[in-house]
């Protein structure tokens, strides 16, 4: 599979969060010739809160962390991840599984099995070969290593076409905070859909509470406004570890939130820009929605519009396929208020074509590689921001003619 | 442009309905060489009614038929549509054009303007060059035959592939109940959206009023039913037009409804069947939900789902991806009591796959051209029915490549 055409020039320099050790291996669980398990182990103090698929058919491994995340506590912790396999409706079997692998991981490092926390990703409806993980626990266990996380960031990629990588430093009370994340998606293995996993591990001081608090609200600015084809996976996981060795509290810190909303941010731009046959990268703008509830439902209608999306795979500065998404979004709307820009140039106004604007600056505008949408719907004060991808031929491609 | 493969082998010998009088012509809208104009005249007595896109941001003629069907009232009518350009987008333009129209017919027929609708579907946000059409008009009027029907659903298409009828006979009260239909839909016309127009006439004796209520009531059964890619037209309109000539009052009458839904079931598929791109029909049935309307939610979840579009359009029988369909629609499911079917195969049932399903069968199934996927969520009685098309490269080449 050819690197995304949006892909960054190289895997970004991740320095070593004191607390977190990495190791990978090659169980052969469906993949030849490359890694696909992958072990986080978490020190003593450790601090993990999560965010997960809303899907009413989510995987096994989702079941089980959101139960274990219940439980509110501080401690050892680990993270086995292994990708080819998704055990992803699975029946009882895929619960066995789970089990199996926590209590090989349990054995192995000393933790206690609540304490946890697995993902599979990959194919779904087919058993798990867990013995081939469990097989391979103590020496992941033996192999663990501070500067292991570019390895783990390959194991858990499917058909991903470059490994996602991100950090950021912050100063607080004149201590050093370190934040590193690795995400995999959208990248698709057949005949099975996208997964999204996220990790993210950070030696800031934090309850688990506070932690998943701050989650859920940086997840409801980044990866919930990303979208590639509207489909919703069964095991998308997000989850962050804080080992607290910096000895840094963060509780209530705006440049800790602002520096984790940093690294969530270009985690979840990432996974857009490796979205499956992607070659633009499109930031949708909504303002002067009623609500930011409704410029969200207008941000998404755009996003996932295949006629919006084959547009800009077209290169076709289609205004009036912005219109329609506009219309048909079930958000408040006015047509004779709505404003649309592309970039920096006026498309649209008083319900018509701008005067000014010209085909020929919209289709010049168009054959950049990242391109800014920008509709003002002049009703109130409503706003919100949805990243996405056009939709080519390279997506049917992936998705309709992997199979032999 | 090919003519789908899902065509029906002719257009159908549709029967005269006394009271509905045709014409068609080529204004030079758009199109060069072809019909882009059709007047239908009905006759004293007519009721009429319709119903319209729910867009915020619907076309002018589509505001204009709707305020002037509050007014209930019977009596001569016309309908003139034009294809070419879709007048929607277009500012206060767009109203004086529709004025300009209506007014040019009510001189060459005598009918009141307030009785003449009209419709118009193609390129979005260009001002309609109405003086083209007005110009036509007086030779429209004076070529109006009862014979017209099968020019005017040429005149009618954009980029369809081809020109779609149907028809239905009733007998009340030993007389005999005709009903005609055509449509167009959902062929594209660059650079702009899908627009599904379908007019309706029968010489049934029905009040406007009655004949509104049955209109919804049969809509939310067939046109609403059905989706191609999930973008939603600014200028779908459906109209029905009964003269009364046949004295037959329709009003309660159980066989006409059914013979009426019939028809628009017929006009319905033959839309799907002319999808962008299409090379499969799917029936998708939902039973067992929680409510109709949840129903409704996972049906339209698998057949708007891109990953389940292109997996059908590579006859791929990937049941992972409607597991994942029905897990992010927002309806009550529960994974374990999910059960799949591909026609009369078994697939999935008890949150896995089936132990007597094998990948063959499915995949033979699959190689058809009609297709049915049977999801029953095992909850309560809740029923719908969805009909869509896959998704296939040609709809990309269609959507994406047509400008130059």
């Amino acid at each position: 599979m050819q690197i995304s055409p949006l892909a960054p020039a190289s895997f970004p320099d991740l320095p070593v969060i004191e607390g977190v050790r990495f190791a990978s291996g090659a169980a052969g669980i469906k993949y030849k010739d490359r890694t696909d398990v992958m072990l986080a182990e978490l020190a003593d103090g450790t601090s993990v809160a999560g965010v997960f698929t809303r899907s009413a058919t989510r995987s096994a491994p989702v079941l089980d962390c959101q139960s274990k995340l219940e439980v509110a506590s501080t401690g050892r912790a680990a993270i086995l991840v292994n990708s080819g396999n998704s055990n992803a409706f699975t029946g009882a079997a895929g619960k066995e599984s789970v089990a199996a692998i926590c209590q090989s991981v349990a054995d192995a490092t000393g933790i206690h099995a609540g304490r946890i926390f697995t993902a599979s990703t990959g194919v779904i409806g087919q058993r798990l070969p867990h013995d081939r993980i469990t097989e391979k626990v103590a020496d992941l266990n033996a192999a663990l290593s501070p500067d292991g996380i570019e390895n783990a960031a390959r194991a858990i990629m499917t058909t991903d076409t470059f490994a996602k990588g991100a950090t950021a430093e912050v100063e607080i009370d004149g201590k050093t905070v370190r934040i590193v994340g690795i995400a995999k998606g959208s990248g698709m293995i057949a005949p099975d859909m996208a997964t999204m996993l996220v990790y993210i591990f950070t030696d800031a001081k934090i309850a688990q509470d506070d932690l998943q608090t701050m989650l859920r609200a940086l997840t409801d600015q980044t990866f919930n406004c990303i979208t590639v084809d509207s489909d919703t996976s069964t095991s998308d996981s997000l989850m962050i570890a804080a080992t607290g060795a910096s000895g840094v509290d963060v509780t209530h810190s705006a440049g800790f939130t602002k520096a984790l909303h940093g690294v969530m941010l270009d985690l979840s731009h990432q996974v857009v820009r490796d979205g499956e046959g992607a070659t633009k990268f499109v930031e949708v703008r909504v303002s002067g929605a009623a609500s930011d509830a409704d410029a969200r439902k207008v941000g998404l209608s755009i996003a996932n519009s295949p006629l919006v999306k084959t547009a800009i795979a077209g290169e076709d500065p289609n205004w009036g396929r912005i219109v329609m998404a506009v219309g048909k979004s079930g958000a408040e709307a006015d047509r004779d208020r709505l404003t649309i820009h592309f970039g920096d140039i006026l498309v649209a106004e008083k319900g018509w074509v701008s005067p000014e604007y010209t085909e020929e600056a919209g289709a010049t505008y168009m054959k950049q590689q990242d391109l800014v949408i920008a509709v003002d719907l002049g009703i109130a004060g409503g706003l919100e921001t949805i990243w996405t991808c056009d939709l080519t031929h390279q997506y049917i491609t992936i998705n309709a003619d992997y199979r032999s």
